[in-house]
């Protein structure tokens, strides 16, 4: 059978070429282009040495990509929000699907995203349009959308470990309190403060206290989640920084004045991701290199009677379940294909 | 003026040569022993290479440590639960103070003390006769002790950030949620699975979930530190192991139904620390190598009104102010020296 | 077509778990079984978490998987040195093939074993047995082969990058020194001080100097490799170990009368790789992150005439390419499938 | 007795961090100012947060801190090359000493300079004022320095490592290969693709091959420390990148053709070193972090009869013994204090 041609707007970062690293071993995937407005004419194994000999492909301008080839079947945008919605105005009479990395089209509105970005929306139609990429709650939609809202990193770690619970709706919760915590590669590719080695390595602390943009993409989710909007209180999000690569571990609180038991919520939860093939629930507290590499979300539910909350742990990879693993997901979903096809990365641990 | 002499009991640990290193440049004090049962003979530097030339002493066992000197005016005891009670119970007689590292005279009873050790207390006199080794709050009590308990890591992080809120007592508080983040010399010296390079390096997992004992240590100081005991609810503590040496961060979330406001909150912090050298009040976020391989506590505070929550930040380095920093700053109690006498420990960063 | 039955002997080490992180995926492979003496009974997935719903498959004792089953066609050895030889002794008689990872049979005699491994050796036929499983130097002789010694990691790393210069012969060399470094990974898994997070971390040292096993390892093979056995100089091999994960990288420095260019040692080393799938010759300096997880050899080769000195750089994945890789590579050979099946894997970076 | 008043030019790098760092706890030392132009009104501790409340001084441009105040003794210039030029230049009529720590007065020439540094240089006499600030071979020069070229740091480890054998001359040598391992902070404080954290964590790789800086730096002190110049054959260097903060281990290999002992070759390093307080002989292979944070260079000296090659291993930390503590040192020799003032610093292990 032919193959699906795709195309990867956006090669220099992290988005780029974890993509690569998943589609270059895709049964059913063909790359038709790859673009890069700052590095076009080089090579991707110019941009990322340990693909030589593997995906030697030339980077292409966008408009190249585009005069050129008759056209993909679907384009990911890897771009930095605020590109990502130009891209996406300017694509929006092709033919292709399109997958954004990006959080210009997760939110519910302009007013919405202007709060929290700080900048204007200047692509409204996009809202309309955007399906919420997170296969386990929106896959029927995904599978005949045009534009997918590929979800942050953070937001999958935390959805996935709450939606469960909000949906079965047992508990009444006065708080919500995900404290997060990332590997560098989340801050991106670019060179800065942050992601200076000797800031980052052998140190921790949290950031965008109280202001990070995806407490709010957490709490709409979760809101249409939920059994019932007004159920879902007030998300306390904190992101901290880990000094390592990849992963999140989310480590999330509820007090509830229901009483329950870790058997009967680990029910709940087995359920919910039955037939889920990227969700494993675990008896142990899981840890970040079991599901490095790979596309699994693991998680780890409890009860704590002393304190009267539900504890949760939510395990993933940042650039795989965060981001281009979920996106390749969404890809099967769209093209067709088996929702795990090309998906079979085993965690590397070590 | 003759220097005061002190012995160290247990040389092989972190806190042991952690000691080493803030005493050999203390300018009033005199090693006089440090003792090793398992490597009697040979020298501190033999065991702890980085004091090749600084610190030559022989290591003795306890036996000929006391036998032989005329006794010194205060012992360490760097020795893991447990065993510091025999040694307590069998120095009880001696003229000199002690400062136990350990965790066995820090609870306030031996039900509390097995309930959470899971095993039998045999030296019961040391519930009485300890001080709980905090000098931010129990300076003055220090200063007679016979038996100074000296505190756990998680403990010290989380009490020092939360003793103004509770002794000001303006909120009410339904939940009490401290999220600890610690490096890998928390779990000691002993090589095992969790301290294997391929297991803590580029991971990051929860642990202890619900049952750590620090947690029992931070409720009974929160509770005595508290305006009324019945103000501070149940304590949800969850350590994380973080790949890097040194250093905790606690974030502590408190949902409170009264609203208030950052400046609020951080003058009850400035005056509660006004004359406290080694806690500092932050404007940022604190990161832990701040306090690295010194005796500082970085406090950040913050209320988030969205979630009517106080959010409070806190680092310490564990083996610093979290142990033989600490166990310094008692001793010089103890010895009528300034308080912060040879503890000006500039923190290492990068 | 079935699928190729195999087993593994050894599950718990990185060895075993790097060989079904392969194997898992291979296309044409059945794992038959995994054996633990120590762990019995439990799952795989027990012992390495990141196997959950991937492979769950029970362990079993070498005896119980050899007396049920219908013999496997091939068997890997993931035992340490000195157990190797009794098990390669004990399945002699059986009818497939091994590929064994330890150090037993990868030297030319055991009073050269015995010299450099300190210890005697008990099963002299192996001697005879064994073909040395480096595929760019042996394929033809491990396609038959009834016991396969792979290669060590650092021998691997080494031999790679000497033997196209030494098989040329163009050069006459009076020292040959080996300065590598690897991850902790090398140091196996069982915990130690070596392997102790804080002894690793943050730190760097040399290690086995002057007496290092793998030595003698280069030294033979690079003297059967060579034109003219007498032309190999004595190799000097510092190890190192650095404070990462998995991977070797090896700076060799070969001063030689003999001037050249690094276009013409290029050359030679374009050519001898020409049909080599898993060795890439770089324009760059390689890193570890461009093999990481990889089968994949990276070689940089320069002359530098202020020095008159050939310095060349070998960059590999010790777990893979280092072990479980190549032993995959072997045993496609073995099997008569195409050299690469399975094993495309790609590097992780970041 | 009255405080040496200095200043520090060059505020935001490590050494100028590392400086404050050393010179805070300084028992006779006074910081008159600290400059920065990029940051001036700001306070150090704002730029260094891990200062907070031990070096809140207000940052000043050049220009303000030389009008106001009375000339300090000694100015620290913590510049880039090629910048510091200039500064020297412009205060060479000021009645302070200058400790410089680029690496423009470090060579013999201006020609020299420019062949390496690629650029040419703008103040010649510099050349006839500037010392070696290396104290184990320099001190009496120091003492009455105006300008002292502090070394860099690969340099300081290689040349202390060489020294005593070149001046013993008791061995012909044919070749000199310094293999140079380095952590990040030597490439800086500025962000940058090489100081990206998830380029260099869990990564090594080699740099500036045949080509780096430090090359001719070593080549000439050697040469002038050697019996006979021309003993000192051409020096290889090659730097590696460590995924660490601090420290260099140089690993450098000898090969001769005169047989000797490792006892004999301790014996002239024990005694050229005899008085030298900073460089420790030691039986064993020297760790980073047995130096980390410490003035030390630990050397291991050893002897390969198989292949007749001197060995030699030295460990210092780049910002401290190659940087700023090394500045220190030249700093008592020139103010007359002693050589060990203020570096009483303990290595942090772990």
């Amino acid at each position: 059978m032919a193959k699906h041609r795709i195309g990867i707007i956006g090669a220099t970062g992290y988005t780029g070429s974890e993509l690569a690293r998943i589609l270059v071993n895709h049964p059913d995937i063909e790359i038709a282009f790859i673009t890069s407005e700052s590095r076009a004419g080089e090579t991707f194994s110019a941009v990322h040495p340990a693909f030589q000999g593997i995906l030697d492909l030339p980077l292409q301008s966008v408009e190249e990509a585009l005069s050129i080839l008759s056209p993909p079947e679907l384009v990911f945008l890897a771009l930095p929000h605020g590109v990502s919605m130009q891209y996406v105005a300017r694509l929006q009479d092709q033919p292709f699907s399109i997958i954004d990395f990006s959080g210009d089209f997760r939110l519910s509105s302009a007013e919405v995203y202007q709060q929290w970005y700080q900048k204007p929306h200047t692509y409204l139609a996009g809202f309309e349009q955007a399906v919420y990429g997170l296969p386990e709650l929106y896959a029927e939609q995904i599978k005949t959308a045009k534009l997918v809202a590929n979800p942050g990193c953070f937001p999958t770690s935390a959805i996935l470990a709450l939606a469960p619970l909000l949906q079965a709706g047992n508990h009444r919760l006065s708080s919500l309190i995900i404290d997060s915590k990332t590997g560098v590669t989340g801050a991106g590719v670019k060179a800065s403060g942050t992601t200076h080695f000797s800031n980052a390595h052998d140190n921790f602390k949290a950031y965008g206290i109280k202001s990070h943009r995806h407490t709010i993409e957490i709490q709409e989710i979760l809101g249409q989640a939920s059994q019932s909007r007004a159920q879902v209180p007030p998300v306390l999000f904190t992101p901290h920084l880990l000094p390592l690569d990849r992963g999140i571990l989310s480590t999330i609180y509820i007090p509830t004045p229901d009483p329950c038991s870790q058997a009967q919520l680990m029910d709940v939860y087995r359920e919910f991701y039955a037939d889920k093939p990227f969700v494993r629930i675990c008896g142990h507290s899981p840890s970040l290199k079991e599901v490095r590499g790979s596309n699994f979300c693991n998680l780890y539910i409890d009860y704590d009677p002393r304190t009267q909350t539900i504890l949760i742990l939510s395990a993933i990879d940042n650039l795989v379940k965060g981001a281009a693993g979920q996106a390749v997901q969404n890809m099967n979903l769209i093209l067709g294909l088996p929702e795990t096809q090309g998906l079979n990365l085993i965690p590397m641990q070590p």
